[in-house]
This record gives C-alpha cells, structure tokens and sequence, in this order.
C-alpha cells in the first residue's frame, strides 16, 4: 500500500484569451511555472497572419498557415486549450463568459485577443468590403476573387464584365500592398489562357491610400521604391485618395467613382471589443494602452499583450503591430505574470526590432533592416526566407517550401478552390 | 493585305453537364474534334473524389484532392469552361438553364452530374446526419468531427461528454469504412495527449449496415477480412441493423439508441435531380438506363455517363460507380458522340475491369483483382500507390505524398482545422 497522495496544493489560474503570436507565446513562457494555464481561443487554430494574404489569392491552402493549438501545446502538462468565444470579462471578480455558457476565474490574465477591422464608423461597408483577418475572412476573399473571373467569363454585357474584372484594394499598408501584388500576378499570368471569353490579362487592380505614401510604417525612401515597383507590376496606385461611400456596384471617390464587383478593406483595425470590458480608457482605435510591464495599474492582475495593447517599451519606442513585436510581448507579459505569484516586481519590456520586411510581388519586396535597406529581389530572397523559416513546424514549411518553388516556375496556384455558400449581399 | 477570313463554318455545339470523372474524360477525349465544347459544373474544381473522406477527416486539405477545372483543360482550346447550376433543360429543344439564368444550346449533350445523397424518403434526416460527396460536404463534416472533441473537453456532464465523443457511421460501403477507420485512428492516436478533460481514446465509432456484411461490393471473403480488420482496429460493427430514426441527440433502431453528436451518413445515392427533365424511365435511385452505347433511345442526342447512369456493357456486365468506369464510360459516349457527328453507327461500350481497392485504415486494406485478393498491409500498400499515381497534377502527387509519409510516421493529420460557420442544429 503507498501513502495516500498529499492534499494538492491550488496552483495559481492563468487565463490566457487568444492563441495569436502574444498569446501562444505566454503560454509557452509559463511552461515551467508552478500554474495552471488555460489557453481561450474562438478557434481550434493558431494562425500564421502574416501570409494570410496567400490564402486569400489562393497561392496556400489553409492547414499551410494554420496548426491545431492543442497539437502545438500537446506536450505542455501545465495547459488546458479550450475552443470558446469570450463576450464578457470582470475584472474585478476576476471571471470571463464565453458564448456557450462556459464561465472561467483566473488569478491572472493575460488578454491578447487581437484587433479586427474598423470601418472608422461606416460598418455597413464591412459586408461590400470585407477584411482579412482570420482564415474564414480568406477563404472568403478567395472565393469573392475567383467569382468574379468566373463571372466575368459568364458576362454578356461589356460593362458588368469590366466591373468583374476591377479589384479594388482599401488602404496600402503591408496586407493592402501584398493583395494588390498578387492580384495583378493573378490576372496577368495565373489565369492567362484559361479563359475564352473575358480576358483576365485587362483586369485592373486599383490600391486607394488616404495618406501620401504606401507602407507608410517604413522610411520614405523604401516606400518610393515599393511604389514604384507596384506600378511596374500594373497596379494602380492612387495616393491621398479617400473612399467616401462603397456598395455592391463599386467605390465612390468623392465626385468620382470607380465600378468593381470586388472590394477589400485593408485600411483600418481596431482592438477587440472584449477590451471595453477593462474599463480603462481606450486609444483611438479601441486598443488598450499599458506600460511597458504590459500590466493595468487599474488591475495587477490582467495583462494585455499583441495587436489589442498599445505600448511604449522601456527604451521609449512604440511597440509596433507586427509578430516578433507580439511573441516579445506575450513572453514579457507571461515574465511579469510568474514575477507577481511570486512576489517580484515587474520587469519594463524592451523590443527588440529585427527589422522589418513587406513583399508586393514575384522578386519584388522592401527590406528595412535599420543601416541595411533592401528592394526588388534581394528584398523578396529575405522575405522569403524569414517567412519559411519562421512557419510553426517542420512538415508545414516543407510542404510549403515545394508549393512555392512550383508556383515560382510555374506561375500556377495551389488553391484556386471555391468553397463554402455565398454571401455575396447581390447574390 | 491578306485574304480575309473565310466564313467560319458554324461547329457542332457540345455540351458536357458535370466535370467529375466521366464529364472531364468525355471533354478531353472531344479535344481533337471538330466541335465547341462548353463544360458546365456547379464547382470551380474536379474532385478527386476517392480522397474526399481525407479531407472530412482532416488527413489532407482541399487543394489536395481538387484541380481548378478551367486550369486542368487550359489548352484544350475547344473547350470553354462556365461555372453554374444546371437546373432544368429541355432535350427536344436542345436547351439547358442555369440557375443564375444563363441559357445554353446543344447540338449533343453529355450528362455527367452525378449522383447526390440519398435518405430513402428522410430528407428530414439530412439535417442530422449530412454526407459526404464534395469539398462542402467534406469541410462541414470536418467541423462537426473536430468540434465534437473540443465539445467533450468542454462538457460538464458525463453524458454529454460520451455524446460528444461517439460517432456513428450509417452504411458499411466504401465511404462508410473508409470514414470509420480513419476516425477510430483519429481518437486513438492523431488526438492522443492533447486533451486534459475528456480522453479521445474512451471515443466510440459506430457502424451500422443495414446488410449482412460490410463492402457488399466485394467477395464475401474480402468482405469478412473487412469486417475483421475494423474490429480489430476497435470500431463497432453492427451488421442487418436498421436506423428508424435520427435526431440532434443521436440514432434509433427500432427499440435501442445510441447517444451520439456526430451522425454521417454513407448509406445511398441517388441520381442528380436534373435527370428527371429527360423524361426517361429512371431507376429506383434515380439513375438513368442507358443501352451500352450510352445514348438516349428517346434522345439520340443525349449522352448520358458515370455515376448518373446504369448501364449494363457489351459483355454484359453491370458498369459499378467507381472513378475508372466513369472515366472509361465519358470516353465511350464523347466517341460515340463524334461518330454520330460524323454520321456513323454508335459502338457499345466494354468495361475494363481493373480490380477493385477499400481502404480501412492504417496498414488496413482490401483489395480484389480477379484471381488476385489481398489485404491487410499489401492491399493497404497497392491502394495507397494506385491513389497517389491517380491523383490529377504532379505538385498534388508529390506534396500529398510527402503529407503523407508524414502522417503515417507521426500519426499527426495535416488539417485539422475548423472553419467556416456552425450550421449544426443544436447550436
């Protein structure tokens, strides 16, 4: 007969919402800690964002980018994943409703839900110009592309095939620019010869920016380049332009108007609604913004990492919305949360900027690596490898890595499906 | 100056209804024809449809097991590919109506839209146990299958919990045993470790045959090493069982129940609903008598091939509803259709039996070629090879492959996503 095992002694609750960059990476940063983690994401996926664009033009499927969370964490005994969506926080009781019922107490928090699209207050735009945010937004984006070409060849009248054949992409930050880029790729050399009666090689793709510059998050130099080789690839670039009305037709431009059956919003996210319910005051765009501890003064015990906080590091630089930006600040927020259980004071995290890279194209990208800044194909080779590299797991980079090298040499997409119902608001 | 051109002498107008195996071999077998061929199909892709239980049980993504039509017959240059939904057509006016009200004419016409679910007089049934016949189909039941264990992981009441985590199987054919193979080996192994609450391990699957024996299609000694080869592997079996009823909760027979979340069905077909419009004796399924020569006594215009016809060859034999004979039939009727053209005297078709493959789960296979029987690992191996050299496009062939060799050293399943939106009943 052993002994009875000694009364369990209640390890501390870790709460984390959201399996993105922050989030995935303060779970793993708590792996060791002497805690009970559950880990709360409205889906069974952790995504890699950054070539959500890809699904979206169908040069990926979607298990390319994406890995079952509870595989990814299958080893870590500290861990529970929990497939659930969160509408409701208190901060003060310390408790999280999801939608089915499901209630939740932690003894901390960290909240990293991420930001969705914002529509500066014109959300009935959403359903004509829909965002690239999860993997259900780019399935659908791929299904509204290839629509349009297959009801361009279906067209009988000049006008409706010319308007199948007009994309128009809101707003050239990183994810605008990558769609433009590969749209243009799509319709000059993807689908050339597949069709009899439209022309895929006259379709336009039309990237409208309010500001003066696109990929304004990079030096002026490196924009300039990135626009010129837009404009060389065929996309039209139209700066300090502002769209003031979108319907299913197409866009208006003040006295303008351009007709396009498809339109996507790459100009404005926003943070999580779940952030309201912190009852701290918010930025601009919905986002919370914390110290560099990543912890609220209001309440110790939550912490807010990723796309939903606004931070200053402890070097006095802005934390940017990019991914190595979010798994810093997901292991800060997780180095902070294990320092409190214990007593410790909080640590100020200090982002470290490895550099940053867009790709527009077929060899074409810009590189800014602070003193070394790259464009054309030196720039695409970078990215390239960085994105490969950085993709979670081994058999996914190299199925990866081989449907790549072919549509390099081929021009040919591997996922040129239509799939799911319409919902399309004309039909 | 050159000449101008001749006038173009107008070219007989085919049209080939469904781009599945027999469509696309009867389009592809027109190519050096004098003819304008127009391929209609509801989908942008040909399915590989052998592989589609894959897709349903997160082995393989979409892309893998789909071509995009308009790309496979890109230099057939005969032939323009148009998405739409056959919904009625007239065979003495030689008309055909697409849902979205585009109108097309024939000269010849080959049928080839398949066959679709069959609940027997409960189509009240559909709802609660959905099919598997395209990638819609697939990617839903890959939800429901993957939503069932996160829903046991979340579940608070021990019945639920064994609810969530008990599939049952409606028809012991080859899609029936392919699924519940693979979703037995899914619990016990692919999701082994990764849940702290519910043990996918404790899951059971489920198989009810209304018959005597499972794969009724083959020998009865195949069948029995079947039926062996899915017990051993832990799925229940039930043979001459009859579901009465089925509901959110689970299925009846007769007086006895089974608790269970997860439906599917794989128990009958019936010919596409379009074959009414012929105004032809059909089959009890639906299906339409064709003579070997494949074409309508009534409509000697009128082609009909694959899984949408019955056909009894010039030897005499039942052509079965498999992916070569469909493939074998598109070529004889697209044949005897150029020689109608031509003015000469339709040849019978002769059905080349090349043996008959099932799969049942890891190493785990039948396989009949006449004097040749085997199963277990040979036969698992010989279908695994006849499968990967079958599947449409290099790229495919090569990255399922290495998908593959994958998940049969790791037990991992590449896509094990959830995507799109509930449409469950229940929630």
């Amino acid at each position: 007969m052993s002994d009875p095992p000694a009364p369990a002694v209640p390890r501390p609750r870790v709460l984390v919402v959201g399996a993105g960059f922050a989030g995935l990476a303060a779970v793993r940063a708590l792996a060791r800690e002497p805690v009970d983690v559950v880990l709360l994401d409205r889906t069974n996926h952790h995504l890699f964002q950054p070539l959500l664009y890809q699904v979206a033009t169908a040069g990926l499927s979607g298990p390319q980018i994406a890995a079952p969370i509870r595989h990814v964490l299958r080893r870590q005994r500290n861990c529970t994943v929990l497939l659930g969506d969160a509408v409701a926080l208190d901060p003060v009781t310390r408790t999280l409703h999801t939608a089915d019922g499901t209630v939740l107490g932690w003894d901390a928090l960290v909240l990293a839900c991420g930001a969705t699209h914002a529509y500066f207050g014109r959300d009935d735009w959403a359903r004509f110009a829909p965002g690239l945010k999860t993997l259900d937004d780019a399935l659908a984006l791929r299904r509204r592309v290839l629509l349009a070409f297959e009801r361009a060849e279906l067209a009988t009248d000049a006008a409706d095939r010319d308007a199948q054949l007009t994309f128009v992409v809101v707003g050239a930050g990183a994810t605008g620019v990558e769609l433009a880029g590969t749209l243009i790729e799509i319709a000059r050399h993807t689908l050339r010869d597949e069709f009899r009666r439209a022309d895929p090689r006259t379709a336009r793709v039309v990237l409208l920016e309010a500001g003066p510059r696109v990929l304004a998050a990079y030096p002026p130099a490196l924009s300039g380049r990135a626009l010129a080789q837009l404009r060389d690839l065929g996309v039209e670039v139209r700066l300090d332009t502002r769209v003031t009305g979108i319907d299913a037709g197409g866009v208006d431009l003040g006295d303008a108007r351009i007709a396009a059956a498809t339109v996507i919003w790459a100009a404005g996210v926003a943070g999580s609604p779940l952030a309201r319910a912190l009852g701290v005051p918010l930025d601009r765009a919905g986002r919370v913004p914390v110290p560099a501890t990543l912890q609220l003064d209001a309440h110790p015990s939550v912490f807010v990492a990723g796309d939903l906080a606004t931070v200053i590091d402890a070097a006095g630089r802005a934390v940017p919305g990019v991914a190595p930006a979010a798994q810093q600040a997901g292991r800060a927020a997780a180095r902070n949360l294990a320092r409190r259980l214990r007593g410790e004071p909080p640590v100020p995290m200090r982002y470290r900027d490895r550099g940053a890279l867009a790709t527009i194209g077929r060899r074409r990208a810009i590189a800014d690596f602070g003193r070394l800044r790259l464009w054309g194909t030196p720039a695409w080779w970078a990215w390239l490898l960085v994105h490969v590299l950085f993709l979670i797991g081994f058999r996914n980079r190299l199925v990866v890595l081989v449907d790549w090298a072919w549509s390099y040499w081929t021009f040919a997409r591997g996922a040129r499906l239509i799939v799911g119902r319409e919902d399309r608001p004309d039909g």
